[in-house]
């Protein structure tokens, strides 16, 4: 059922506004289009109403904030709200300073948003307005708990509640919730973690998903994220001696251009709860 | 005879000054040392004179741009006009924003440029100050119509006229149009428009042809063309069973890499009107 | 013996804090998960204070620099100088201009750093406040001198003395010096010339090679430096008929991810002096 929604994506081919940072944004804009969206970034206060406007969805990534990237976030979000398109929010290293903690809650409190994408530290600090976040990956110890799930779930849950979003955490098991419902993705593969950007990516390619998908946020989210896992483990396995992160990086987006609705329907791994 | 034009470009080994976007500014620089040049990314307006000096070669791309780029995409272009280099206008969305056509419009108007690359939705603002763009990409119309290399050249020739610039305008076929003659290039592969920045990489690439070949314009830019729609196709052949759009951005740049006068000239497909 | 240095830093997994250029930010940053570091890239300088203490390490590279990037350089530096964190400065084309060359003597003179990373162009200029450098490459003539390594030791040994860093000069042969000893090391291949950013990656590892083995900065730079060039053999042994600079790219990173201690001991070749 999730294979109609990378159908119905390929059928539609959003064009995505994309507000991201400069280290994954090359990357970003490739798997927007292996997925069968069109990518467009701008970020000049300037432009993103106009070009927001042009668009189907908008993609909000903090990485690489600036002052002047965050004034055009809070322009594009609003037009964006105004013209009813969905706008997902990527809190990239939301607990690492002070200005991303501030962002992140200016923009939830100010933007409605259709989608949030991150990990379970992230998540957290959203919730918590703070935490404790090393960089911009999960901490270690988050992931090592037995009901890590049902856990992630609730916080999830909680967000989604807060803000009327669909709510997507990455991390061992794969939580997207929405509505009083959730998922469990167990697709994915570790080595993911070994290359820069998945998570951008990830957030990219889930806006183009929710805005291919208007009426089905939840379905439209959890095919996203088994699609990137899928993905990586198809990556996986096609992964050569002396092959490193790398190339990883390369055939994880191959497998996602090469994806089908039926493939991502057989190997989709999921539960419903 | 236009393997002669990337004979000279590997002889001469032009560095090139690129005002660019971060999405594919990577790509860009990977692709200019591919044909044979040496990139030098720099937008600062305080340095962009001193380093459009050092070079052979200015490449202006607008896409992500911002008032700080825009300052240095007129400084730069001023001194490498009063230098006599060669610079190129890439005009990427030109008609997605107000920003991005009155700064093409004002670029054309301050700045003499001897080369201007776009898709043919691009190439018509220039020429109508105006008119419909999706995002960065060509309107899916535009290429559909029998007459289309015809009516290409047709607008391609009356920018030329109007600015003095060779006019590479890419699509379905490729027109390349200068002082009342053109060319129509037959080389490409389709799946080239999966690849996020093919349209920037041949801008970087056509600025360092001209660069090197400052005799012939026409021929320069209509070389370059034909090496990069060449290089879709090799790479497209090598393409391996299970790899996608990123496996492909590799294989086009090597491609590039490991091209030779004599291969381009037995690869390159175009006729002269 | 510098296997145990690339032990010690998969078994660390320093965070490094990354102020540098936007386009090779994204190889970088597989670069730093490739050797067993984490990155991070931040450049407001509304925030860098703080992450720069979340972090055991900073690489400050001067590629693309702003003013604002240059802000943020001198307030990140600062802190991590309080807090005892290793600093390293790629110093991308200090000659190029005079903001480039200004803001280097001005780090120089604020920052106190544990290491420089540069081609023999751009340490000299350091060491002259000045001189001639093509673009971010280093001159040709440098490098064709027979008592290169010694001369080239010469200058590192005195930018070393001055600043009190291990200075690593990457060319035809590699001179890493620091308080009196160098290392000459003959790994690498002429080919790593050809992929745009493997100096930055270079700096980006290095500066995770001092964080991981604070007690020992030469020897730490020097096994930095083994590491890329063999991996740059590696890649070039693995190298296909018709793969160009791009894919070599992919494969170096590929070749450092799946290095180890024992295979660097292996494979690295120097001399001390």
């Amino acid at each position: 059922m999730l294979g109609m929604m990378l159908d119905e994506l390929r059928r539609r081919a959003p064009l995505i506004h994309n507000i991201t940072n400069y280290v994954t944004a090359g990357d970003c804009a490739n798997m927007l289009i292996a997925c069968g969206a069109s990518p467009i970034m701008a970020d000049a206060e300037e432009e993103v109403a106009e070009i927001t406007a042009l668009c189907s969805g908008l993609n909000i990534n903090m990485g690489t904030i600036s002052q002047a990237r965050i004034r055009s976030m809070f322009i594009a979000g609003k037009v964006s709200n105004e013209l009813g398109h969905p706008v997902l929010l990527d809190p990239v290293g939301a607990g690492a300073s002070r200005l991303r903690m501030d962002t992140a809650m200016k923009l939830l409190d100010e933007i409605r948003f259709t989608g949030i994408r991150g990990n379970v530290s992230e998540i957290r600090c959203l919730l918590q307005g703070g935490g404790k976040v090393s960089g911009v990956d999960a901490s270690k110890d988050d992931s090592a708990r037995e009901d890590y799930a049902e856990e992630t779930a609730r916080l999830a849950m909680s967000l989604s509640g807060m803000t009327g979003a669909v709510v997507a955490v990455t991390g061992a098991v794969d939580v997207i919730a929405y509505n009083g419902r959730w998922y469990a993705v167990h697709n994915g593969h570790p080595m993911m973690a070994s290359v820069s950007g998945t998570g951008c990516q990830l957030s990219a390619m889930t806006t183009a998903f929710l805005a291919a998908n208007p009426g089905s946020p939840l379905e439209a989210a959890a095919a996203s994220v088994c699609a990137m896992g899928l993905a990586g483990e198809i990556a996986r396995e096609r992964l050569l001696e002396g092959e490193g992160n790398s190339s990883y990086r390369d055939h994880i987006i191959d497998a996602v251009f090469n994806m089908t609705g039926k493939t991502l329907d057989m190997g989709a791994r999921y539960e419903v709860r």
